[in-house]
């Protein structure tokens, strides 16, 4: 394939994740990679391979002025990872927009705006629409495990009565700024407090759930949504946190949909230290009933990276808008070589 | 809903799986069944509330003309399940797409028929974009467990070196039509003798495995099947066949898929009477590695009937032309009342 021929791709956001597709980016051959952009001033002019760990320089460095970044490289596609809310990341995504960019986001409220945020979510549809371009919010969870399985794995049935999927995470495997949003090291009423004032828990669970309701056709008539915390039971830590016996190690996260009154569906995730039995589980009953489990579950912050990657291709081939991941042709593994 | 806005529908194809489709389309507010077709002549002009074992008349009277019930009844959609062989049903398919209609079909090798029978194919494709409608082969195998659901569950991979899928089915649990397939109760030399004659063995296969690489982007340079008995270890009796120790229980059944000559893809069913534990696995190599499974295996006759009915929605929102399960918005049931 000829240099002209590849994906020009902007790397927004340069955290773990980010960092992560950036070396998956640098090494295929069908994209390239021609901006970064982070407002940490820490990585502001560093090459991005340094950051990334690789020896041999890019030539790509890290800008905190993104209209200027998106303005000079005119990237086909931006994969944007900065935050996971909506209200927080908006005016990101329309710099993007306004540069003809397609973008993938893994911003946990992007996965189905419409419900919660429908007048961000109006404004996002249409400056895509403006532009012919499209983005998507995408990623393991919101956005495939919790959500677009449950509704794909629900085609063979003639009835549903309810779904239930199940998550349970190690959060002992995955990266720092998880470890802390689940609150893992913290007092209980530090918990508590961090709770109700939104900063810990899970980011998009509401929007999994309207998605597979969505996704199905079923009007819901109440959504409850609750977080508990999981305690150690014996002493922790992490590359990250250290955890005492007692403290919190983690999340319970429970999101239910009612319909006519009755429970229809049940995300419930557990994310904490020290899991012992990760896995990925969408049980539905109905006619056929259908169980189907991710053993070992969805392995994290690869995972999340391999849905960026690959939804690159399904941006591209997706009519303009603001796009679900179950609305355009299906996601999947792309081969890039 | 008013009578005016239901989807018409014409049952092409009435031996068990038909017949299940019947009934649910009598009971669902959002179907209108205005057609059924079959060519046994024991049910002709009967009544297929009768047939389908429905106590209160449905009006509609079985017709062995498909031209005439088609032209006369106008349907949106047409669910065709008359057979596996493509080159058989093809007429059938042609007559459904010159009246206009939107077409669901069980047949397997309609699958991905681009690849084995090209000119069957472009015909396929020609007439449903002159006649601006649109078909597609759908089932739970081919079209579901074994192709469809790998092609998403690969979604998170940041690199695929295999896929296997593996299906254990029960025999004993489906219908005789199924069970005869599979060479149940046969003598050794009865059996190898069917496989040869291509009687024997389970349709679609191929094109599941070719669905799979044509997903993921992969082009493969050789593709090999090979069916085996599975013998009985004990004296079985269906409703539809009785099979003596050391006759034949059913059929194992493996395609495989080389790639720069190396193994990539594997797809291996088991379908015989007394199967001790039905299961769909798929396993994907790669990074991450993900193991998904169906326990107790996706159940066989409503599953098929469940995508059959689920895919009427996705059949009238395709764009025209000859569709595959993984080119337009994801499958899933679709609630209607």
């Amino acid at each position: 394939m000829s240099s002209s021929e590849r994906i020009r791709v902007v790397q927004y956001g340069l955290g773990p994740i980010g960092l992560m597709a950036i070396r998956q980016i640098l090494a295929r051959r069908d994209l390239e990679l021609v901006g970064a952009i982070d407002i940490d001033p820490k990585k502001r002019q560093r090459d991005v391979a340094d950051l990334s760990g690789l020896r041999r320089p890019s030539g790509i460095r890290v800008s905190d002025r993104p209209q200027e970044v998106l303005g000079v490289s005119r990237p086909h596609v931006v994969l944007h990872t900065t935050g996971s809310s909506l209200e927080d990341v908006f005016p990101q995504l329309i710099y993007c927009l306004e540069a003809g960019a397609r973008v993938v986001s893994t911003c946990e409220e992007l996965l189905l705006p419409t419900v919660q945020q429908p007048e961000l979510a109006k404004q996002l549809d249409r400056m895509s629409k403006l532009k012919s371009t499209a983005l998507i919010g995408a990623g393991v969870n919101s956005g495939f495990v919790m959500d677009t399985m449950a509704v794909l794995a629900s085609s063979p049935c003639l009835e549903v009565r309810s779904i239930r999927v199940e998550r349970v995470v190690d959060a002992s495997t995955r990266r720092g700024s998880l470890q802390h949003k689940v609150g893992a090291g913290l007092l209980l009423k530090e918990f508590r407090r961090g709770v109700r004032k939104g900063e810990l828990g899970h980011k998009g669970l509401r929007e999994s759930l309207y998605l597979v309701a969505e996704g199905i056709g079923w009007k819901l008539d109440n959504v409850t949504e609750r977080i508990q915390p999981v305690l150690a039971g014996r002493s922790m830590r992490t590359k990250y946190v250290s955890v005492k016996k007692g403290q919190v190690a983690g999340i319970h996260h429970v999101c239910r949909g009612f319909r006519n009154r009755k429970e229809v569906l049940n995300l419930d995730l557990q994310m904490y230290l020290g899991a012992k039995k990760p896995v990925d589980r969408i049980s539905i009953k109905g006619t056929p009933e259908v169980n189907l489990v991710f053993e070992g579950g969805v392995a994290g912050d690869e995972a999340t990276v391999g849905l960026l990657l690959n939804m690159i291709y399904g941006v591209l081939d997706a009519p303009a808008g603001l796009r679900t991941m179950i609305d355009f042709p299906m996601p999947r593994f792309r081969a890039w070589e």
